[in-house]
């Protein structure tokens, strides 16, 4: 029986209410030999207080040693096996515009770029253009048609646009036309297999013809595609869990992610306040509340560990407003690690705290990541972090007789 | 591979003996923030010493979150995945008679009701009959035939029977017709498959039987059926483990999961010390003794803090005892967590020790939750207990060469 199925035979109707609050990239590492993390560096009375109510612990997202990208790590948090589900990224760029991604699409995402007289790119972000001038570019794009195929050209920000081929027998197994460098021609996409290699064909046409309409808006007058992706099949959350769910994400990833599995997705603005202000008055008509910080993660992949203690810093702040909701459960965890002093996601395992009436105590009254490690959630995997909520919200039922 | 193929691969002969003392619901919580849970609370002088001599740790019966019914959590604890492993209650129930469950049967519990004019119940269990008065209500029962098939109906216990049905292409999967209710009529059987079908069709006759032959009786007047399963196929313990295995238990559903593996069911009467007796005269005869101790389960569903102390504390004072026996591998675990806080089985992972001569020492010396946090064991799935177990008594070869 896999723990889906577990979970819907279990699950018990409830009021309770549940925030699951992601600081992406949360945790990190000390620069130094015997230092403290960004966590551990920060200066957060509002963590610590909650981790003193609750009990905290180590999340391994999907593997021990696996570095994970936002997708399978916020699959594990959502209790999805990130194994099992793999999510393109064109999926993930298209859900998070907002674009209703159907049974017949491949989904992809598009970059801007610039390419000399010589067809080869001199900037693969085409200088960063404006919003208006990308919207300007993806007008050009939309003129293009290709017998057999529907496409739909959308605009995401800067250089970066969405394309969405829809017709009957495309596959997604084709390698990015991006070469991921500069002083040499986009790749020819190829396909895998039959139907692969009519999505590829399709898109080499759509290609040529986007160098032809984007001349005149030079620099922006090329363009590469990645992370080629149907939809997959995957169960609602509402489905698993009974919960209805509201997703307050600032930026379009995530809400993709979270419309993946068909959560609301509610529109907070660009604040951090807006987000709560937004928890506030989703209150009454949700059981979930998934609340995502970028913030954490963003100043780590920048390497600016001063950066990310202050984001860490603000994000406590707010943890009062929060609180005074009287969630039955709240969780701060994150998605994977992003060491400033890395620069990028990593393996380690992700700092958590869960409170909630029925903890146990561990006796930890401080978060951070030397903290977890004796805590009362021990090490886990990710993916088992819904079981606990639901547990501890009263809504999961007893197992046998 | 799988672990018990694992297992048979591995083991070796030995003359060791392993005592696996399950006390049932061990795990609790504190009644207030900060405070401590029982088994902390409780002065176990004995437990503590065994868990300064071996490891200690916390044992997740089933899945984070998940809590267990007693039949899940013990098959974890004898090493049987308790999510491949589903055992119904009738089966138990009538493992617990010692009622010989054959492969042509569908196992049923029963319970006594009364009955009002109209039909419908008015006390779910018949005013608690006594022992005989269920024993007459059972006798009028079997006066029941039905062509086709074979009726066994046995007694428990107050309000409670069994009634075996044995005959060809009998199905399981029929409702309870206990409808968890006072003032409505009992439910109808009914099957989901065509096999259950014939169940539920000899039911529905086998009850409307029994209104009239109850009918001198009252107020043990009628018969609502619950849990009705046939017999799954299992390995038994000695088939697994090579060990020659005793149950000294005194309630018939613990009695009942040892049959279920093949161990041999020793009668140690009602007391804690008839137990411990029991133990000292079986010693020569067994290499492993499952005690089962309820106390501190039923205390704890009642929700009574103090009295679940105290059961804790009397089963520390007869420790020495056993430790008397000299058993190579001395485990105390319990099956699940019922925290007299929430009067109820729970998710929480159970405070267990393992004490044999080749334990690495973990500094920790007392017998409590949040000590066990910081013990040799980590925290553990119950279904490796006996992996533990079986290396520790030097009964498992090398893998691999």
């Amino acid at each position: 029986m896999n723990i889906h199925e577990l979970i819907q035979e279990l699950r018990e109707p409830a009021t309770s209410k549940i925030v699951f609050l992601v600081a992406d990239g949360l945790g990190g590492l000390p620069l130094e030999k015997g230092g403290k993390t960004e966590l551990e560096t920060a200066a957060t009375p509002n963590f610590d207080a909650l981790a003193r109510d609750g009990v905290v612990g180590l999340s391994t997202p999907v593997l021990p040693g696996i570095a994970p990208g936002s997708g399978p790590g916020h699959l594990a948090l959502f209790g999805y096996d990130p194994l099992q589900y793999r999510i393109g990224r064109g999926i993930l760029e298209a859900l998070g515009i907002n674009f209703a991604v159907g049974p017949k699409d491949v989904a992809i995402r598009g970059n801007f770029c610039t390419l000399g007289p010589d067809g080869k790119i001199t900037d693969r972000r085409a200088g960063r253009p404006t919003n208006e001038k990308n919207a300007a570019a993806v007008a050009r794009l939309r003129t293009i048609k290709i017998p057999g195929v529907e496409l739909f050209v959308e605009p995401v920000r800067e250089h970066r646009f969405v394309l969405v081929i829809r017709g009957d027998g495309l596959g997604d197994a084709v390698n990015d036309t991006d070469p991921q460098a500069v002083g040499v021609a986009p790749l020819k996409a190829e396909g895998a297999d039959p139907a692969s290699a009519k999505t590829a064909a399709v898109v080499n046409e759509f290609l040529a013809r986007a160098v032809e309409v984007l001349a005149a808006e030079a620099p922006t007058n090329g363009a590469t595609l990645r992370g080629f992706a149907r939809m997959p099949k995957i169960a609602t959350f509402e489905g698993v869990y009974g919960l209805k769910a509201a997703a307050i994400a600032v930026y379009p990833m995530y809400k993709g992610l979270a419309r993946l599995v068909g959560m609301d997705i509610l529109d907070p603005g660009a604040t951090l306040q807006g987000q709560v202000d937004t928890l506030k008055a989703a209150w009454k008509d949700h059981d979930f509340f998934f609340l995502h910080y970028k913030y954490t993660d963003s100043t780590g992949e920048d390497g600016n560990f001063p950066a990310k203690v202050q984001m860490i810093e603000k994000l406590d702040a707010v943890i009062p407003q929060i609180r005074a909701l009287n969630p039955d459960v709240f969780i701060v965890t994150g998605d994977h690690s992003t060491p400033s002093k890395m620069k990028s996601h990593s393996w380690h395992p992700v700092p958590t705290i869960l409170a909630a009436d029925t903890c146990r105590p561990d006796g930890v009254a401080e978060f951070g990541e030397a903290a977890c490690l004796r805590g009362g959630l021990g090490q886990f995997q990710a993916v088992h972090l819904m079981l606990m909520a639901m547990a501890h919200a009263g809504r999961l039922g007893k197992y046998g007789a």
